[in-house]
């Protein structure tokens, strides 16, 4: 596979999230994707679980990856405000590690109580945001909304389109806050061109996440597809972001049971495969 | 669980769909349904396969259950035009068979190919309505688009929001096409409220469908919950389709292994019970 036509995305913008290889401990994941030539990687939560801040800022350092995100924080919604006010304090402490980290941003799973008016639940999500410009200012590490599919809309965010995400951020207006667009969650959206557009003319894109839509899905969490493996028209969507002006990074961030029984360095070898083809 | 307050549904209003209760044959669900008092029955394809549409009606009729609609026809999408021909024809035999058991309506899922573009499904799907109009009318059975829940878009709907049904609906502009609203598959849409009403104003509320969406859903098909049971406010909703000019039948339909594994007599008290109250 050649990474010198024009028309294929070069391996320095590819990222992978650490939960798409999860069996591997932080340190392999950093070896093997950096032995694949691969730009960066995205760090969840869980992969840095039990190291301090700094020795994991310094086994990244020292794998030479650059770090478009840590991943996840938000979660803003609960009934009770003490609740959510822990939950911003929270991201006051993951916009630090992000920073530690040198990730460019960290991505906000904004969360969902089951029950509550999901309209109610938005203006918590935006209070929250609010909070947390000045922390996300000072320590230089942007806020990257990710709407997620309407299947998660009772229990695991509020979000579920682009167009929501986007009025968020048009209301606060602050450079720092954007959104992560990824292909899994808003593919079906009949308004994804026209949302791309308009986040983009408000230079708001900060993030491609990759997987596919597996046909038939058999979990609701843990069964995201391989690109090209799905149903998702992935050359489509990243021609749609492209020309919303998105010169970001593209990050794989695959949640599959199946995957994550196979052997995992034949696994991170088809992902780059099919990132070049896809 | 007394019927005489005002603010309560009457029973006489509510029907449920076969497949609801799916355990039982048709005979027997008729049977429990009506000494259950409710008023009407949705009869799935299903239920009815090997009988004649003569004798399914006659059980009807001696039942003395009202017919909202026969379930489900539609499925216009394929990559293939003679299947598409093939799949209106097949709609043609539904409307008949709806009409013979003097069913008010035959609800349409519209069906989805994988890797095929949804605005230019959507296009089939307003052909195949088109070509079905003239003998809706013929048969004077009302045609229900049923918008399903995104998760389905890859294969199942390529229709996943009030909106597109809608804009179909407004496109054809046929009194006897409307539009079946299903709390499962719309009641995460930030735009719920406005296109209620926005039909409600078409007199394009042809059906109101009642179930629960459950927290976690462990299954993207055959999980629904019972209502009350999950997180959808269904109260609200109902207020929704009353405030948009609703006044037609509050239909079940619920998919769901843990239910359909029960006693089926106790579950459809249980349905007559939470329709009261919720």
């Amino acid at each position: 596979m050649s990474n010198n036509s024009t028309d294929e995305p070069t391996r320095d913008r590819l990222a992978i999230h650490t939960i798409t290889t999860k069996a591997w401990p932080l340190e392999v994941a950093l070896e093997r994707y950096a032995a694949a030539g691969i730009g960066g990687v995205s760090i969840w939560v869980e992969a840095i679980e039990g190291m301090s801040a700094t020795a994991a800022s310094r086994a990244v350092q020292a794998s030479g990856l650059q770090v478009p995100a840590l991943v996840r924080g938000g979660f803003f919604c609960d009934s009770d405000s003490r609740v959510r006010e822990q939950r911003i304090d929270h991201n006051r402490t993951l916009i630090e590690t992000a920073a530690e980290l040198s990730a460019e941003m960290l991505v906000l799973v904004v969360g969902a109580t089951p029950g509550e008016s999901l309209d109610r639940q938005r203006g918590w999500v935006q209070d929250g945001i609010e909070a947390l410009i000045d922390d996300a200012k000072a320590a230089n590490v942007r806020l990257a909304i990710e709407p997620l599919h309407p299947m998660y809309a009772a229990d695991k965010s509020c979000i579920n389109r682009l167009t929501e995400a986007r009025e968020i951020c048009e209301s606060i207006r602050q450079p720092i806050l954007g959104i992560a667009v990824d292909v899994y969650h808003v593919w079906w959206d009949p308004n994804l061109q026209r949302e791309i557009q308009l986040i983009g003319a408000n230079e708001a894109l900060f993030a491609f996440h990759l997987c596919d839509w597996r046909v038939p899905t058999r979990d609701l969490l843990n069964d995201r597809a391989l690109m090209g493996d799905g149903c998702i028209d992935i050359k489509g969507f990243r021609h749609m972001m492209d020309a919303a002006g998105f010169a970001g990074w593209n990050e794989v961030e695959i949640f599959s049971d199946e995957h994550w029984s196979r052997d995992q360095q034949t696994f991170l070898d088809e992902i780059i495969d099919r990132y070049a083809r896809c």
